[in-house]
């Protein structure tokens, strides 16, 4: 059975896996809906994209993907109003980054344009999925990887796009206690921190299990030279307010250029806060810790939102933060949230309706 | 059909396709055999490993390998001699090798005689396919990835470990020429550099790309900090001849620790020439060039086994190296290769008859 949407053909599922899943107890990124985009590069080119029914997907044991690691992804979310509105935020600049990745990766650039009639079409068909529940969201992963064959290392010749949706709950359950990593690196001078390369995230499990047999939930990674500076954790950028002052490190070829950061960038600007995007040194954290001035810390991305942080540990030393009854964390998740679930004005245009 | 050879369970291919490959003009890993060996991590364990038909792999588009690059992988090759007797060079290496990168990327190591069982019961049954054309071999392929499931930034539940074999040719035709990078870089301090992981791969592509378009074949990676000291090449640790002393980079958490490398480097001993493992810098290479003291460099792998270097670039400046009737590369290739191919005493008891 075929239809049609927006110049995307459709498949459509013969039956809906809906109504086995608890939308009140989702875990995050566990349960994917009906459909999925696919679209395909072959002999130079990306074809258009189609949807299809969620399915396992069959590759020749010397694809690329499995030995080189040649993978890109991206991580949105999808936000459902009271009027059952469909919104994104900023999706643009996932479709950009996606193909900022690609770049460093080897990977042919995709046509905006499948990125984004693509999303909304698969969006469109699956609107039921979006959670409603507080905290729940739809997550969104589209991504690219290297189904060309053949064991020698080089760039692939076929790449595959995929578009797949987790009706999700968050990230971090409880508190987020912290790790200040000066053992182990997330990237290289020159290398692919900036880029959502799916290697980047493998590198850090290690690590990061480490900290957890600690009784940390994640690492904050510092630059691999002098692990003197702050740079970013597994999935989040990183916010510190000293005194009244909110500091973020700047992004370079090692941090990922997060939405989430720039976007509580603005916000934290618009709300009158002074904001410093500059180096953060480890010492000046533990210093500020130890005098009192260390207000807040708290991680931000897509999964996360923000996420604040209880204590830090560094060097066998857990610090933990104040509890403030105003912290700059819950205004700024709040004006954010308030904006991506349509419950306030967008001055900034970021709301993108489905 | 089912047979039993070694424990291993061999499910045999109904067809061959031997007969439709041109032995005598083989490229490097593009044509697989019949068979390939399987094994999978699930519930906690290392289930026993099968022999089946070559064969595309199923997965779910959520599993961890297409999001996360949780991937390694070895590289081995097996000789025949001209009594048609199979030998491998040192497999255990590869074997615990493989197990160090495990390690490191949050993989379940995989027990030694899964490997070494599953691949001999593998190679017995596809000795066949072992090329006897002269400079041509069968490659080998060992490899985990991460098949467990999930958008979430963290280490799968389930892997599978798969041996492939590609019968292939010389992995550089003709000249290498390299480009001495200082931009890009390959590892961090305290990064996955010394691990065989899919990643570290993948971001390699897109700087060797610029270097291939101007003229080059492999790009020659220094630190992510100074950029100052020469480490290895895309696949191939690196050897300098300068007067008629040979040269090596230490080894370290950035720098792959390569069989062919160490065993050049007892070859060398062996040999009286005078061996340094030691940092070597890009303006001693450079200044060598020009008063004329370097005599060789050459690259030094698995696949590549010794491929002498013609020309290095730096600085959009090329420096040519001298074309040597005894050359360092061609006394320490013939050795080395004699070894493999049991062609020559193993005095050092690296030689392995399947
Ligand atoms: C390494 C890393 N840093 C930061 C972020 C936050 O980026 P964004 O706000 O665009 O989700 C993410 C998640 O996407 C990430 O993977
Ligand atoms: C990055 C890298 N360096 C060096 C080598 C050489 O190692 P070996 O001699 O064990 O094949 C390889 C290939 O295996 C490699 O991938």
């Amino acid at each position: 059975m075929e239809t049609k949407t927006m110049n995307i053909k459709v498949e459509k599922a013969k039956t809906s896996k809906i109504d086995q899943v608890d939308f009140e107890n989702l875990s995050f990124g566990t349960v994917f809906t009906d459909h999925m985009l696919i679209c395909r590069y072959k002999k130079g080119s990306w074809k258009v994209p189609e949807i299809i029914p969620y399915q396992p997907l069959t590759l020749d044991p010397s694809a690329k993907i499995f030995h080189y690691g040649q993978s890109i992804f991206e991580g949105m979310k999808a936000y459902k109003d009271d009027n059952d509105d469909v919104w994104l935020f900023r999706p643009l600049d996932n479709c950009r980054r996606l193909n900022i990745s690609a770049k460093r990766m080897a990977i042919p650039e995709l046509p905006e344009e499948y990125f984004m009639d693509g999303l909304i079409a698969l969006l469109k068909l699956e609107k039921d999925w979006i959670p409603k529940t507080p905290g729940s969201s739809l997550y969104i992963r589209p991504f690219i990887f290297a189904s060309g064959t053949g064991f020698h290392a080089s760039p692939a010749d076929e790449y595959t796009f995929i578009i797949a949706f987790a009706p999700s709950g968050a990230y971090f359950s409880g508190k987020v206690k912290v790790l200040i990593e000066e053992k182990y690196s997330r990237s290289a001078n020159g290398g692919v921190g900036f880029a959502k390369a799916g290697g980047n995230y493998a590198g850090q499990f290690y690590p990061t299990q480490l900290a957890i047999e600690k009784g940390y939930n994640q690492v904050i990674w510092t630059d691999d030279n002098t692990h003197e500076f702050i740079e970013e954790a597994g999935a989040m950028n990183i916010f510190v307010r000293i005194n009244d002052t909110l500091i973020t490190a700047p992004t370079s070829d090692r941090i990922l250029d997060g939405i989430t950061r720039k976007s509580i960038l603005d916000i934290a600007k618009d709300e009158g806060i002074t904001v410093e995007v500059r180096k953060i040194t480890v010492s000046e954290i533990v210093e500020a810790a130890k005098d009192g001035s260390l207000k807040e810390m708290f991680g931000a991305g897509t999964a996360a939102v923000i996420s604040p942080i209880a204590a830090f540990g560094f060097r066998d030393v857990d610090y933990d933060l104040p509890q403030l009854s105003h912290s700059y964390a819950s205004l700024l998740k709040k004006r954010i949230t308030d904006i991506q679930y349509n419950r306030a004005e967008d001055k900034f245009g970021w709301r993108f309706k489905v």
